[in-house]
């Protein structure tokens, strides 16, 4: 008998690339096809919901399975696409598991697009591009989001300000020196597109601190009196303008 | 030469037990021994900062470095006692590195205490008690804080509230059903104690939140239309708390 494919959190979401309208055919990638079929043991009408980012979320069947290979096929839809608040997030690197932890609560904290920056102090030089993906469109699948953040390519902060559009805020958050409370700078700052941006294990050095304070799209921010870590940071940045400026209210 | 031992963050920072006062000599426990002598390769002189939650944060002197004890003389205060909000996070456990990570971020945002409870569809049964010390002791250190929070004896849920301070307000957070975003409804509740209440990986289970929402303590709060791990909410909400009640502005 035909049933629904469930996780901890729900019917078993998807993200597709294909067009998602009624009848549509999705191929789902290997790994799809292997987490169906071996870890969830599907079958043949069993059912999923899918999204690609686009279209919005949609219930679909498994019309084939085989011993590799899954097709589904797209019925109703059941959300409307919806975008999440534009929002980036800006940071420099950390070392594997933090990094994977920061790139799956970003993604469920609604973030629209994960920017690598290398800052004179990174420690991490390479970003595991695929690892930072994989991580994303997981988390988005588990979290209900209609939309995997887009990852942009690192870059080193000098080019990233360089190359800013500068209609887009920047809340910079700097433990030290005149910076105001993220809750209020966020408020006042009205609408707009925003990104938080944080620093690696290190911080930023002087010379980064006053280039960047010296720019007019930039808003140096303070998380209260403690030391954050700089994953901490980035969370709780997020979930700050989220509340203030953002879809939680 | 005498020196400053310092970590990635500054100062090294050690939580102790004793009184402290100028000239008061404390005596380190054994880990906080091994770590100075043969990770930091501390001698005699070199300096440190030590804080006991009760007398502010001081700067000490190694006074004697044997094979396998340290001895403190501590100087003069640097900070002086400052409490942290009055914000409890009462939190379902999860599994173990998701514990880890909770209680140190956690301990980094402010939480006055961390109470574990146990609910029906709480997973894990036995909670490691030294383990959830340790770590916050570690990010207590870490993070400039004055104080370690209290941990508390994990308690099943319906213990817990019956035993509850009522003026302690519970802000649940609530997937499912009316509720108001936390930022609105912490803003409203004004001055007082506060709590933050999260739900073990599968969630309340109907009974609990009908329990809880008929209590007139307790606020069921959102934290966005996205899904949120349990360790993402409890960072999220103690996050937007702290930003609208707490010491972050």
């Amino acid at each position: 008998m035909a049933s629904d494919l469930k996780e901890a959190g729900g019917l078993t979401r998807l993200f597709v690339t294909v067009a998602l309208e009624p009848g549509a055919t999705v191929a789902l990638n290997d790994g799809q096809a292997h987490y169906l079929l071996h870890v969830l043991r599907a079958r043949a009408g069993d059912r999923v919901l899918v999204f690609n980012g686009r279209d919005g979320e949609w219930q679909a069947e498994i019309a084939m399975a085989s011993k590799r290979a899954v097709t589904l096929k797209v019925g109703t839809r059941t959300v409307p696409q919806r975008e999440v608040p534009d929002l980036w997030l800006v940071f420099a690197p950390v070392k594997k598991t933090p990094s994977d932890y920061l790139t799956q609560k970003a993604t469920e904290l609604g973030v629209a697009r994960l920017q690598p920056v290398f800052t004179r102090r990174t420690i991490v030089t390479r970003i595991n591009d695929e690892r930072l993906l994989a991580n994303a469109v997981e988390a988005a699948e588990q979290s209900a989001r209609l939309s995997v953040p887009e990852i942009g390519a690192a870059v080193v902060l000098e080019k990233l300000l360089a190359t800013w559009p500068q209609d887009r805020r920047i809340f910079f958050c700097d433990e030290s020196g005149e910076a105001r409370p993220l809750a209020d700078a966020a408020r006042d700052a009205g609408e707009g597109p925003a990104a938080i941006l944080t620093g690696p294990e290190g911080g930023f050095d002087p010379a980064e601190r006053e280039r960047l304070r010296g720019l007019a799209f930039v808003t140096p921010v303070t998380l209260g009196p403690r030391v954050l870590r700089a994953d901490t940071a980035a969370l709780a940045a997020l979930a700050i303008w989220q509340a203030v400026r953002g879809d939680w209210n």
